[in-house]
């Protein structure tokens, strides 16, 4: 029996949660390897007996800074606002601050800046996707510095970081479904430049992945690439309607893109969705406002930023381990997309 | 004569410069009280010598941390969003890193994030607005790290912190004035809370001004304070909508606020600007997407965001004081403003 006021130990864990002590070890270690109903069973255990998984752990506890950083590529247009919102609200709960850097999508300027924040003390990290060098993970490692990425799930490598994200692919995959579903068979998709984005690199292969599932060739899609902006996406929505055969339905990569490409669809005197429809993907506060309302997929922005916070706040108090979970996504039809027209 | 290799005095400035070392003292001290062209001279004279106001100075810099903070009240909506990206730009090509904290326009979390940034080590502070205690500015001068506002003009205030910004009252006044010049007698404004704002109020005092300019009774005007917010912008324009008589021309505290009174304009089936009118205040790049394209004041958001940095990085480096400065504003006049109709 465990003494209310002893340390407790991986052995009390484990028997409290009724397993054996290498499987306390194997949650605490590689979570992913364990089964998610006997993760929670000893989760549970460690919360309720206040364990820590060691002594590091504690000393580190104690020379917290209570600061979190998070590094995201940019503050405009506000398409990671809303999530690092709800991120920072539960970390504020809980007595931390956020201290945010933004990298303008440049993996050099990313660098500087994780290393700057680690420099200056943050007790831990929230990252945007997995496109980065391992040098920064060996880094974060070497540094003791947990981080969680979110907006992606955790991609099959052994050294990538925990992910509290949703699948930028799958969700792309069903919107671009439902597309082509309502008739559509002349598609483009707005894109931002994929090199280091590795959302956007998912969402094209939804896109193809939809095309070759209703067997169409992926390789039929017309493909513009663009920095995320207004006016980037009307100027690519100019060009792709130039294509031969012209799209009916024109997919953009975020919301951003597809406000720009409405705007210059009107510019066009092109009905939308009456002669081309128009889809974007994040569905932030924008995507209602525009006229049509905008037709877009869900990002589970709040429970992402929320649940990023909680998992780093549990591992800094040794109370759970840091594991990985996917959200999920969903198709908001508003008003922007119909069977193609008979133009 | 100054030898190349000594170290520059106060009197090595005043001397290059052709004033008195009281005068120098005043352009460090007190630049406000100097003339501009007197201030220049001696800015130069620094900056030409290398002159580094004193000791304490030299040894603050080497051991800064190259990081500057930004406490700002938000990161939705992108309001910030475009004068912080042009902020760290500069500070970048000056090897500065950008730490950026956002308060929820809660002072007791503003607070709390000046501290943990002073705490990280943060070399400098760029502030947004006047509204806060003065115990803060007294830490900062303690702990010797300098601040500059932006968003707002310096108060007649001694113990006020130098602003690189705009003025407030006079833009929303020249905005209101131009609306009544139109005709208009009937106007409302949706502002946001004014409590711990100082823009906002200051907005209101220039539309309350343009009515006593033009001999119409600021007490006239309709007035309903929300937060910023699309949904709010929304509710508050069905409300003032409500008032009899009714308003012919609602101005808005922000351009969210106006995107939300535009998209309940549609809803309530009144055409924009035909039977009535709406202004925004910003000019955020989504000004430009609403349909109609929203007629609102123009802020220098990229050249307050970079001079407020060019001033830090000055003062840090003791090449020149860190003065004040108040940028223009210019009304952006788009297709949500038009004579009152006969409706």
């Amino acid at each position: 029996m465990v003494e209310e006021t002893a340390i407790p130990t991986l052995a009390d864990v484990a028997a409290r949660a009724g397993v054996s002590t290498a499987t306390v070890s194997r949650v605490l270690n590689s979570p992913d390897k364990v089964a998610p109903k006997t993760r929670e069973r000893v989760a549970r255990a460690v919360a309720d007996l206040g364990y820590s998984p060691n002594f590091g752990a504690r000393v580190m506890a104690a020379r917290q800074t209570k600061t979190v950083g998070a590094v995201i590529p940019t503050m405009e247009n506000a398409i990671f606002a809303k999530g690092l919102q709800a991120f920072q609200e539960a970390l504020h709960e809980y007595g931390y601050t956020l201290l945010v850097a933004s990298t303008g999508y440049d993996a050099e300027v990313e660098d500087a800046q994780i290393r700057a924040l680690v420099a200056r003390g943050a007790d831990a990290l929230l990252l945007i996707g997995h496109s980065r060098g391992r040098g920064l993970y060996d880094f974060l490692a070497r540094q003791e510095v947990p981080a969680v990425v979110t907006w992606a799930v955790r991609p099959d490598d052994a050294g990538a970081v925990p992910s509290i994200g949703f699948d930028n692919r799958q969700a792309m995959r069903e919107l671009a479904g439902h597309v082509i579903g309502l008739g559509h068979r002349h598609l483009a998709l707005i894109s931002a430049e994929i090199a280091q984005n590795d959302r956007a690199a998912e969402r094209r292969a939804g896109v193809r992945a939809a095309l070759a599932d209703k067997g169409l060739s992926p390789d039929a899609l017309i493909y513009v690439e663009t920095p995320y902006g207004f006016d980037e996406g009307s100027v690519a929505f100019a060009q792709v309607m130039a294509k031969r055969p012209r799209p009916t339905a024109v997919l953009c990569g975020n919301d951003v893109l597809a406000a720009g490409a409405l705007r210059q669809a009107r510019a066009m005197g092109l009905d939308v969705p009456g002669e081309v429809s128009i889809t974007g993907f994040d569905d932030i506060d924008l995507a209602q406002i525009l006229h049509p309302p905008l037709t877009t997929v869900r990002v589970p922005h709040r429970d992402m930023g929320r649940q990023a916070a909680l998992a780093l706040i549990g591992h800094l108090t040794g109370a759970a381990p840091l594991s990985s979970a996917t959200l999920d996504t969903s198709i908001v039809l508003r008003d922007t997309l119909a069977p193609p027209g008979h133009t």
